[in-house]
């Protein structure tokens, strides 16, 4: 299985990115990695990172290491700022546009970047063009819970979608969620205001009505409260909504943990108690850690893009590494032509 | 001051209503309150809680009590299963109708309700009727966070606002946090999916740039991350994100403190360090406590209106009656008023 990593996207780009797909090849001995980039910052890298180039991983020894690892050259960068559209039009050795075109032309069987989500999702549209039966494709998430992991989407693709949108997601979502969480039959749930029947914006009102008929376990409304909980494993949204709901969850949990470490070291017989729970707390902190979840896949386009967080680290570059080739195996994108090809959403 | 108070409304009606009433005229001595619904259920429930019908109170004695809080009859109700605008037309006599009236007559200065949100809006709109320039209410609810009072609107009122429905929210959020919260400057700013002008779906571009012009505090998009942050002390955003977001907050809230409590008492060393925490922990818990904000008014229609979560207890009622004092005290829709005659909004 070859990946093709965009080795300049994200925050920690390429340190990050090459580190992440070291321990990737170390962990998992059937991938190839092909970091997308340019090659004299990619080998800079790679020579500084511990069994980058010296051979000293437990796993995979250097001369491997040269087979696993490949680098392709990609001379421009597509910045936050730029239109992502345009400048994916414009700059064809854009390190997101080399790594589409890659999968496009079967060179590599996914990508994965923590570049701009705009550019990645203008390039998959372009690039790869959408499956067949699907409108707008949806950046589906996974919201990691001690109760089970839950999927989420659309977390940020499309901002103002329709009701045969949603519904769209929800198939996608639930296909994901039976494949790659391995739930067998997904309880799929409308992200909604109200939990009776009726709740809801024109949005929800109408998307709710078309969703009784999709091929899925339909749940009904889930309200804002109940998330955490082991109510849904599939929560269908818009893109605003989502994105929203997906950056409070993030910024709530960290505002707490931060405050809850900085009360607990407020005075001495805290710091004692602290000591004594601190194992338990980290435990729980990890429980919500999205970088285990790594990267969320841009579904519904013809090929498999998994978009990861601008800030991820390491860690979460291997686990999107993980889910992209999770995704390939599973045959996830086959399935979805496949189950639409059976089942055509009305349009609202 | 004369408060109405829907006593039949809410889940813990009408002993937590009664009790919270009781409870605000022992601690506001200039407060007088009207407990509206049926008699004889409110005279049980008085005569039940100690100071009710005892004298035993600290501040009020007995005599002084039965001046101070009088009984309205109402014998209707209207529950959460029926249709709001529909049920407050049909029934004349419902607690929250009886109550909204008395308001409307100048028979109360202000009421209270923690019964169906959908039928206080309908009796307001029906009853008290809009504010001139306000095309559309908006359920103002204030974020409780260590870092300060933060306000959120809308929360609950208009599921599908249009642009310039968004920028009146702004001009009441901020004379709100002036008047109650006591912030000088109110930083407004509009809940979205990136920092960045020019960001977010059409309804949020198109308010951003109404926004520019309403004389307020705009200090630009916010993102969910940063809700808890010391960014900005009024957050706009359309009902459906706001109620989905508020919920999301209490959820997941109450869900991690759920899970501390749970892990902390799991093993007998986490018991002992937990001990040591633990009165940290329970300040820290009651800094996120809605129901010091007791309630969240109702701004744009022309009375005041003080909506309460529907599991409101003594306390939570206590407070939604302060806030209503206060509302009145400081003429919070008056100011909404003055200030929308010097300036209108343009339409979209």
């Amino acid at each position: 299985m070859k990946i093709a990593v965009d080795a300049m996207g994200g925050d920690n780009a390429p340190e990050a990115i090459v580190s992440g797909s070291l321990q990737a090849v170390q962990r998992w001995p059937d991938l190839e990695i092909i970091l997308v980039g340019d090659p004299k910052k990619i080998q800079g890298c790679l020579e500084k990172i511990p069994g980058g180039n010296s051979g000293n991983s437990a796993t995979v020894s250097g001369s491997d290491l040269s087979q696993k690892i490949t680098i392709e050259e990609a001379s421009e960068l597509i910045t936050m700022d730029e239109h992502p559209a345009n400048a994916v039009r414009k700059k064809k050795n854009a390190s997101i546009v080399v790594a589409t075109r890659m999968v496009k032309d079967g060179r590599a069987d996914a990508l994965v970047s923590a570049g701009s989500t705009g550019a990645q999702m203008a390039a998959a549209l372009l690039g790869l063009g959408r499956i067949s039966g699907i409108d707008r494709p949806a950046i589906c998430s996974v919201l990691p819970a001690p109760s089970g992991a839950k999927v989420l989407l659309d977390v940020g693709a499309n901002l103002d979608a329709k009701p045969e949108n949603l519904c769209q997601f929800a198939l996608m979502g639930s296909i994901y969620a039976q494949m790659i969480l391995k739930i067998e039959q997904p309880r799929v749930a409308l992200l909604n205001i109200g939990s009776e029947e009726g709740k809801g914006n024109q949005l929800t009102q109408q998307a709710y009505d078309l969703m009784k008929s999709v091929p899925i376990n339909f749940t009904g409304n889930i309200e804002g409260r109940d998330l955490m909980y082991d109510q849904a494993d599939v929560i269908v949204c818009d893109a605003f909504v989502g994105n929203i709901v997906l950056k409070t969850l993030e910024g709530f949990s960290a505002y707490l943990f931060g405050l809850l470490k900085e009360t607990l070291s407020a005075t001495f017989t805290r710091k004692i108690g602290a000591a004594m729970v601190m194992p338990a707390l980290k435990h729980m902190k990890a429980s919500f850690d999205y970088t285990d979840y790594g990267g969320a896949p841009l579904l519904g386009v013809a090929g498999t893009s998994i978009i990861c967080h601008g800030s991820s680290n390491a860690k979460a570059i291997m686990n999107a590494i993980r889910v992209a080739g999770e995704c390939v195996e599973d045959g996830v994108i086959d399935d979805i032509e496949r189950c639409l090809s059976h089942f055509a959403i009305k349009r609202s």
